[in-house]
């Protein structure tokens, strides 16, 4: 960890502490609990005698602030289980006291002001000095040890930097995230709903969403079998026995959904579709000359996640992953390897995810000795992490290296795709696989007449559609280029006397393959306008007397930008290249 | 029914008595137990002591032809339950006696030659004149009453008819339609497999086969899309709950499958997406102005099937249908109707099937003395079904009617399929839909303000891509139009040193966006020519020395028509053609 990273995890660490001190103070009989720092800042978990909303967090800063004025060091001791017993009017913390009595730990105490908490240290020096901006942010229900059959704590978070400068450019990127944020515009644009009678993390497109959705879909498609993948269709679902011999089951069993007891069969919802692509493999004898295969597919996949952690589109229940296996000789795997990563740079590009900024490469190595984790073999290990490496070196792609990261049939590279939250997602995956075929005897036929084992490489192009969905968003705020927009085209009739060109408009530019609406409301073109704008319409055509007359449209984009009046042909010359050729800006 | 039709089964079934009393002469120790007509035949279920095979048929029949000589009479008497005591040797007669008994029904039994059967009647009024024709098909298993807990049988299936030319002509059939079955050349063309590990009923669609679905699914969208539907992407899961306010669960709980617990909530794989498509409907106020709202989606449903009842992509465990919800005023219920049928008729026809040949239309009407199947509204079943009846004759549809056959919810249409067996199947409905907008309590908001329910029209333009596969496979015989050919052309180069030219072609025909293969093998032309033709792809580009020379193909189609040599650009347009226009036939 880089040393300022270090810094800045000990200041909230201790504006934690502050915090805990505070509400002790103000909430006689409040129980601290644990109080983590975490990305970009920290929260503290406390059971309260009574609630508290966001409206008293106000209150709680200024307690805070003056109570920084005396926290001018820091003091960290051990203590002996007996004195620890301080903390006997806490429950939560006798628990934590007891465990580290169990595993030998030793119990240290951190002083700071008047307020002593159960802490492993990790602080500033002088938090008087160090902590000058801090600000608490929302106040959330949390298990006590995020277990649902625990009692519900209140959670207090919060954030703080080394001055108000970066205090207040945080705060303004998470105003501005919350107005990306995909959960508002999906719902603002009407992109999808959810349904208490459908149930939890099962997103239903409406019909502007499912048009992003077709459009994505088969863009990924298309681009994938020119270059030369073969797309399947298999079903979602399959014996709990195709699970057995991936070993995914019972291992991964916490993640799958239940298995469906069908005459003397067990079927289970699949959370992954390599085994069903093996079978597809195997169902014939392969040659050494057609390999590599590349069998691809959009996958719906389906992973069960806890109702506490589903999000939006980002945690979903089921998803549909833009999913490929490529069978090859281990020879091909650094050019196949080299090819996807071309793939995902294009795709990417043209989704307007920019290199470097909007994603990058990370390198995700396995943990030798955790045997339990990882399949073992060294020299397969070495071969695979050498190989990545080399790719990504050759290619002149920019990564990091993570530990501990990889898949437990080999390493992989993924794409850490940077949200408007300022955090980094994995959003999908490259991984080198030379443990499955094993499991399933996958063959080719070589050279020599001998039946040899290929390598497998599991690979996204683009990812989950409903989580590239979501990061298109957020990107975009719901401006989407034009080829992904829902309504392409909004036409304005100025009067209700221009609202018959209107509609020879329309049936025009239908006949075009745009997707256009009429807006033929009894409203103001202002407000029409105002509509189409918040609906992120890429344009609006404006007509009244005189575009009429002259057979033409006033053109303005949703940016405000007036482009215009054209004749209508012009018109639909320009939105059909900046719908063929993809452009993420309209064109000018 | 009509009088032939009624002559026929007579006939039939005396040749099944005629069958069960060959079975006891030949073997000893046989029980014969039902002996039913089906359509096109009849067969006879036999506990024999030993087990026979199809090679025992003819002795069979041989010894039939014997005992046809002496049977020129059937009597039919009643008997009391002591002389039905005959059957004494025969538990499976004595079951079904029993029966007899305890509903009160009259025994009868059959006599022609010295054999006698427990039978209702229905036969030749002189088997010896009458039988001039018949035929014993095939030897199956089958368990007793059809349950697997009883003891499986021996079943016989024959046929019968009045003419050895009728005879032939249906043998003839059946010939024709077991080379175009299309679990055959399914496998023959590698469209799909079925894999023992991922279960039965569920299709694996190879790369070939899933281009068929795409350019289906491509079509029907983009076609409804036109037509103003919205399409829409629900999962194909909700909470049980979903389908016990449909009023589907627990009473279709016998075709669902089971359900799945997931933390608090009961899901479920879903049998059809009405609740979905509502659940996007009720999501906001509608406006009359707004209908109908045409919802659209290719729904993968999920619907249990007995492992006996699979065969290959016509009943199969999950499916994906072309539906849609239609919510309408009554007053626009008529139009709407009009305009699916426009849009079926339309469809079908480009997949080349011809309205009365290759499908009819079937008025599905409710019986309204079984409130248990239907639902209770004697004026809306009569507006419904005048609706539906009078949109069939006003479009000039020739349909018959059938008693019996609606849905719970309403009358329906329809389309009924022709196999190339000679049998009709419901390939998918029109149902018209007045009580399920009732129990979700759906509504507009109509001129006057007031909130209203709409009716709902459920239907399918193409049906369920995988039946339509099966029934397009059949027909065509696996010689697809050239817009569904998974490979459109076949580049065969006559010599070695052709192949770099015919490289040149493919990459050239690639960049058209054709589907080409270039059969580099060192194999002959002829063989190349042949596997081509084996492999039903439309165009074979022949390339020799004169071809390259001169920059041109030799044109050849899969019924072995030469088309001559021309240039590659002419081809290229000509192909096109075949598929923008999606042609039947290939262009000439």
């Amino acid at each position: 960890m880089a040393q300022d990273q270090k810094y800045l995890e000990n200041l909230r660490h201790t504006t934690a502490h502050l915090l805990a001190a505070a509400m002790v103070k103000l909430h006689p009989g409040a129980k601290p609990t644990i109080g983590p720092t975490i990305e970009n800042g920290f929260y503290y978990d406390f059971d309260l005698p009574k609630p508290i909303s966001e409206e008293d967090l106000p209150k709680i800063e200024a307690e805070m602030k003056t109570l920084l004025k005396y926290w001018n060091n820091v003091e960290q001791r051990e203590v002996s289980p007996e004195e620890a017993m301080m903390f006997s009017d806490n429950p939560y913390k006798l628990e934590l006291i007891e465990e580290l009595i169990k595993v030998k730990e030793p119990i240290t105490v951190v002083k700071t002001g008047d307020f002593e908490d159960l802490c492993r240290g990790g602080h500033a020096q002088n938090p008087r000095e160090e902590i000058r901006a801090f600000k608490l942010l929302s106040v959330a229900g949390a298990y006590w040890r995020g277990d649902e059959k625990n009692k519900m704590l209140t959670r207090i978070y919060g954030t703080a930097f080394p001055s108000q400068k970066e205090l207040d450019d945080y705060l303004n990127m998470l105003e501005e995230a919350k107005k990306r944020d995909h959960r508002k515009i999906g719902q603002d644009l009407g992109l999808y709903i959810f349904s208490d009678l459908v149930g939890k993390g099962l997103p239903l497109f409406t019909a502007k969403g499912a048009t992003i959705r077709r459009e994505l879909e088969r863009f990924v498609v298309d681009e994938e079998l020119k270059r030369g993948y073969e797309h399947v269709v298999t079903p979602p679902l399959a014996k709990t026995d195709l699970y057995r011999v991936s070993g995914h089951y019972p291992y991964y069993k916490e993640t799958m959904y239940p298995p469906m007891k069908i005459e003397e069969d067990e079927l289970i919802l699949r959370p992954m579709s390599c085994p069903h692509h093996f079978m597809l493999y195997a169902s014939k004898s392969r040659s050494y000359k057609e390999l590599p295969i590349k069998i691809a597919e959009l996958v719906d996949l389906y992973r069960y996640e806890k109702s506490g952690e589903l999000s939006g589109l980002t945690r979903v229940r089921t998803f549909c992953l833009a999913d490929s296996h490529i069978f090859c000789t281990p020879d091909q795997a650094k050019q196949v390897v080299l090819e996807v990563l071309e793939l995902i740079n294009y795709a990417n590009g043209v989704l307007g995810f920019v290199k470097g900024k909007d994603y990058t490469y990370r390198l995700s190595l396995g943990d030798r000795t955790d045997e339990k984790k990882y399949y073992k073999d060294e020299d397969s290990w070495d071969e695979a992490e050498k190989i990545l490496r080399e790719v990504l070196t050759e290619a002149n792609e920019s990564f990091y290296e993570a530990k501990n990261e990889a898949a437990f049939y080999g390493p992989k590279i993924d794409v850490q795709m940077k949200t408007v939250r300022g955090s980094e997602e994995t959003a999908f995956t490259v991984q080198y696989d030379f443990v499955l075929p094993k499991r399933f005897d996958l063959k080719y036929i070589d050279k020599d007449s001998k039946g040899k084992q290929p390598v497998v490489i599991h690979r996204s192009s683009i990812g989950a559609i409903e989580r590239t969905m979501a990061f298109m968003i957020e990107k975009y705020a719901g401006a989407f280029p034009v080829w992904l927009s829902p309504v392409q085209v909004q036409i304005i009739p100025i009067t209700d006397r221009n609202i018959k060109y209107g509609q020879k408009v329309l049936e025009q530019l239908k006949n075009s393959g745009i997707r256009v609406e009429l807006d033929d409301r009894s409203e103001t073109m202002q407000s029409k306008i105002r509509d189409a704008q918040i609906q992120k319409i890429p344009y609006m055509l404006i007509i009244g007397d005189r575009e009429e007359k002259e057979g033409k449209v006033a053109v303005r984009t949703r940016e405000g930008k007036d482009l215009g009046a054209m004749k209508l042909e012009e018109f639909i010359d320009r939105i059909k290249k900046d719908i063929e050729t993809k452009r993420i800006e309209l064109g000018s």
